[in-house]
C-alpha cells in the first residue's frame, strides 16, 4: 500500500519539479528545423494557394514571423557551414568558386579550426543532435559527432547525389534522371543513412525518411528532457528528388512537392505536441527556416519564392531569403517583424540566451536577435553580404540593397553581369527587385561603397575546402 | 430609487435580449468590403513582407482564407458590375471592347433591368448601404439609392479620374501626372464625393476619404443595429493616386501604398470593434476582397500580385485572383480554402442565407458558397470563364486554367496573342502559370472545349454600356 502510494504520487512531484525547472532552472532548449530548398512563397502562412502547414502558420500566429530572414549562401553547403559557424562561409572555406557544394568524392569538410553551435552549446552542458541531412563533409573526421554532436542520424550530403554512372548513362543524365517521376526510385540514389558514425542503410529509404526524422526528434527529446538540449533538425527534402510516405502521398492539392512540404509541417507538429506532453514547450525555442530558396530549374518539383525573384544558387532575393518563424509560447513577444535577420545570427543569439562567451579568435558575422526576440528592439544587425562562391555579389544596408554582379542559374533569370553603378533597390518597397533607383540615390550608394571597402578589407577568405575531388 | 434601479437593469435586458436576437430571429447582416487595386500578395496573411495588416490576418485566422477566389473581370467597373449582379457583367453590357471601364463623360450606366444584391436583399427587408467607389454609371438614374441602396456616401467613378484638361497638357499626359508624387495634389483630380444624390465636397478630400468611409461604415451599423443589414464598402484606394490620412502616413515599410493598405486594414480593425461593441459580430458574415489585381504599370505606387503572373486590366492569375477572407465568428469554419470563389457567388450565397428566391427570369453566374462556408462541403461552382471586354479569354476547369487569348497591358506581359491549341496550366500545382501541359492533357482540352462550347451556346452579350461618351 505505501509502495502503491509512492507510485500515484511520483507522476504529480515530477510535473511539479519539471514546472519550477522550465522557468527558473534550466536553461531554454533550442530546436532548428532547417528545410532543404523550400521557397519564401510554400508555405501557407508565407502566402502559398494550395500548400497547406497548419502547424507552421500556427507557430506563425503564437510567435515571430519573420519577412526579411536570410541564408549565408544560396546552395546547401556554405548555407550549413554559415548556420552552423555563425560566420561567412567564405570564412571557413566552404564557399568556394570552384564547386557549390561538397561531393560525395569530395576530400575534405568544415575544417577543425570551425567552432559549430553544437560546440558552443557544449560549453553549457547542452545535449546535442544533429538528425537529417549535414553535407558539411561526409568522412568521419568532419560528420557530426565530431563536431559537437552527441547524436546524428542522417544522411551526410544530398538526396540526389551518390548516382550510379551506369543510371546517369541509360537516363540521359541528371536532368533526365531527376525531371521524370518514372525514374525517381531510391535504388537510384545510393545515398547512406547514418546513425552516430555507422551506416545503418544504403540507399536510405527517402519514402520514409522524412518521418523518421520527426520520429528520431521526438526520442531525443524524450531521452533528453532533464537536460537543456539543442537539436538541429535538417530535413533533406524538399530538395528533388522528391519523396513523401505513403500516408502523405497524393494528399496535398499542390501535388508531389506539396506532399512532401506538408509531411514537413505534420511532423513539426508531432514535435510540438511532444514538447507539450513533456512539458518543454514554455521551455523550447523552435526556429524554422530553409537552406536556400526554391530549385527553379525543376519546375513544378522545385517550390516558389512567392514574390521574390529567382531561386537557389543565385544571389536574388528568391535564393536567398527564407520562409522564418521563431516560436516559444509566452518567451518571445508574437509578430510580424520585417527586420532582418540571419542563420548567421543563431550562434551569437542561442549563445547569449545560454550564457555563454562568444569565441574572441575569430570574426564572426553573427548578430544577437534576442533584444527582438524578447524586447521587440532593434538588433544591431544593418548590413548583409550576397556572396556567390568565394565572391561578394550584393550587399543590403538597411531598406536597399546594391547589385555589383548577378547570376542566374542553368540560362534563367540572366547570365553573370557586373553593374557600375551597382543596380539599387529598396527591399521594402519593392521586394521583387523591379525597380532600379540607383540614380536617384548617389548617397546611399557611397555609403554602401564604404561598407564593402570596410569588409573587403577585413575578410581573410579560408582556404577552399569545396575544390578537391577525388 | 425605483427609477434608478429600472436603469441599471436596462443594460442587461438589452443584452440578454440582443444575445437571443442575434442567433434566432435576426438574419445574418452582410458587410462586403471591396478594395481597390489591391494585389493577391499585398496582405501580410497572403505573403507580403513589408505591409501589416494585423486586423485581416486575423480575421483570416478566425475566419475563411480563400486562396482560389476570383473577381468578374479585372477593371472597375465591369468588376463590380459582376459582384453586383450575380452575373458576368458582358450580360449587362458592362463589359466592353471599345472602354474598359466608365468614364465621368459616359453616358450610361448599369442598367435597370438589373437586379442588384441591395436590390436582392430588400426582398428580406435589408437596410442598405453603399459606401465608397460607385462607377456603375454616375448619372442620378444610376447611382445606388436608385439601385437598391438606402444610404450612399462616396465617389461615382476613379480617384483619378476629372483631371482638368489644363493640368494633363502641363504635366504631360496621364502617366506623367500620375507617377510624379509631386503632381499627386487633390486639386488635379476633381472627383465628387456624394452623399445620397447630392454632391457634399468637390473635389473630395481623398486624404481623409478612406477614414472617412471607415467612419461612415461604422455609423451605418450603429443606426441600423435593430434591423438586418448589408454594408457594401468599396474604398476608392489603394488605386493611383493613392492618398493617406496625416495619421497614418509615413507609418509602413513598404512606403505611401503600405500606408494606403494599412489605412484601410486600421478601419476594418474599427468596424469589427463596432460590430463586437453592438452585440453584432456573432451576428454579421463580413466579406474582404479586392476588384482586381494590382496595376503594376505604376511601380512601387501599384501593388504585388504576389505568387501570380501579371495585373489588373489582363486574364492571367494576377489580373483576376483577388485576396478574400470570409469571417463570422461561430458561424464559419474556419480554415484555408483552396476551392473555386467569386464575387459573382455572393449573389447566391446571400439570398440563400437570407432565404430569398433567386431571379428566376435571367441566367446567373453565381454559385452558393454556403455549403463550404458552413459545412465545408464543396460547392456547385466547377468552373470560371475568364473574360476581357466582351471577349472570353481563358476557362479554368477544376485545377485547369485554359487560355485561348493572352494580352498584357501597356507593353507589359506580352501583347495579343491567339493560343490554339490553348495554353494549358495546372493551377493548383502551377500558380504562377510557368509551365504549359497542353500536350500532356488533351482529355482536358477537350473537356474545356465542351464547357466553352455550351457556354457561348447560351451566352447572349447585353447592349454595351460603356460604349457612348459625351
Amino acid at each position: 500500500m505505501h509502495i502503491l502510494r509512492f507510485f500515484f504520487l511520483l507522476p504529480l512531484f515530477t510535473f511539479v519539479h519539471s514546472a519550477f525547472a522550465q522557468n527558473k532552472e534550466k536553461p531554454l532548449n533550442f530546436i532548428v528545423i532547417f528545410a532543404d530548398d523550400l521557397g519564401y512563397g510554400d508555405l501557407s502562412s508565407f502566402g502559398h494557394p494550395t500548400i497547406q502547414t497548419p502547424n507552421l502558420d500556427q507557430m506563425v500566429v503564437q510567435g515571430q514571423k519573420w519577412t526579411q530572414f536570410y541564408v549565408g549562401a544560396s546552395v546547401c553547403t556554405p548555407s550549413r557551414a554559415a548556420l552552423l559557424t555563425g560566420r561567412l562561409p567564405v570564412r571557413s572555406g566552404m564557399s568556394s568558386d570552384k564547386y557549390r557544394v561538397l561531393f560525395p568524392n569530395s576530400q575534405n569538410g568544415l575544417p577543425n579550426s570551425e567552432i559549430t553551435l553544437a560546440e558552443q552549446l557544449k560549453k553549457a552542458n547542452y545535449r546535442t543532435a544533429c538528425i537529417g541531412k549535414w553535407h558539411l563533409g561526409h568522412q568521419k573526421k568532419h560528420l557530426p559527432l565530431q563536431n559537437g554532436f552527441d547524436y546524428y542520424f542522417g544522411i551526410p550530403y544530398s538526396n540526389d547525389m551518390d548516382t550510379p554512372q551506369s543510371v546517369y548513362k541509360e537516363k540521359g543524365g541528371y536532368l533526365e534522371l531527376i525531371n521524370n517521376p518514372d525514374n525517381i526510385q531510391i535504388e537510384n540514389f545510393q545515398v547512406p543513412l547514418i546513425q552516430n558514425n555507422t551506416v545503418i542503410e544504403r540507399p536510405a529509404n527517402q519514402n520514409t525518411i522524412t518521418r523518421r526524422y520527426s520520429e528520431e526528434t521526438i526520442q531525443f527529446i524524450k531521452n533528453n528532457k532533464s537536460e537543456p538540449f539543442f537539436i538541429y533538425l535538417a530535413h533533406s527534402l524538399p530538395h528533388v528528388p522528391l519523396f513523401a510516405s505513403k500516408e502523405a502521398l497524393g494528399k496535398s492539392a499542390r501535388g508531389l512537392y506539396g506532399d512532401v512540404v506538408e509531411e514537413i509541417d505534420q511532423g513539426i507538429g508531432a514535435i510540438i505536441n511532444a514538447l507539450k506532453e513533456e512539458g518543454l514547450d514554455k521551455n523550447t525555442l523552435v526556429v524554422f527556416t530553409s537552406d536556400n530558396g526554391p530549385w527553379t530549374l525543376f519546375k513544378t518539383q522545385g517550390g516558389s519564392a512567392g514574390p521574390l525573384y529567382a531561386g537557389k544558387g543565385t544571389t536574388w532575393e528568391g535564393g536567398m531569403r527564407v520562409p522564418t518563424v521563431f516560436w516559444a509560447p509566452e518567451r518571445i513577444a508574437p509578430g510580424i517583424i520585417t527586420q532582418m535577420g540571419s542563420t548567421m545570427d543563431l550562434f551569437h543569439t542561442f549563445s547569449k540566451i545560454a550564457g555563454i562567451p562568444l569565441p574572441d579568435d575569430r570574426i564572426l558575422d553573427s548578430h544577437d536577435l534576442s533584444p527582438l526576440l524578447f524586447e521587440k528592439e532593434k538588433t544591431s544587425r544593418e548590413h548583409l553580404f550576397y556572396y556567390r562562391g568565394a565572391q561578394l555579389y550584393a550587399v543590403r544596408y538597411g531598406a536597399y540593397k546594391a547589385h555589383f554582379i548577378t547570376q542566374g542559374e542553368y540560362g534563367q533569370f540572366g547570365g553573370k553581369e557586373e553593374h557600375n553603378p551597382p543596380l539599387l533597390y529598396n527591399l521594402n518597397h519593392d521586394p521583387s527587385e523591379q525597380f532600379d533607383i540607383a540614380e536617384a540615390h548617389p548617397e546611399i550608394l557611397k555609403k554602401i561603397e564604404a561598407i564593402v571597402s570596410e569588409h573587403k578589407n577585413k575578410m581573410v577568405p579560408g582556404p577552399d575546402q569545396l575544390k578537391d575531388r577525388g
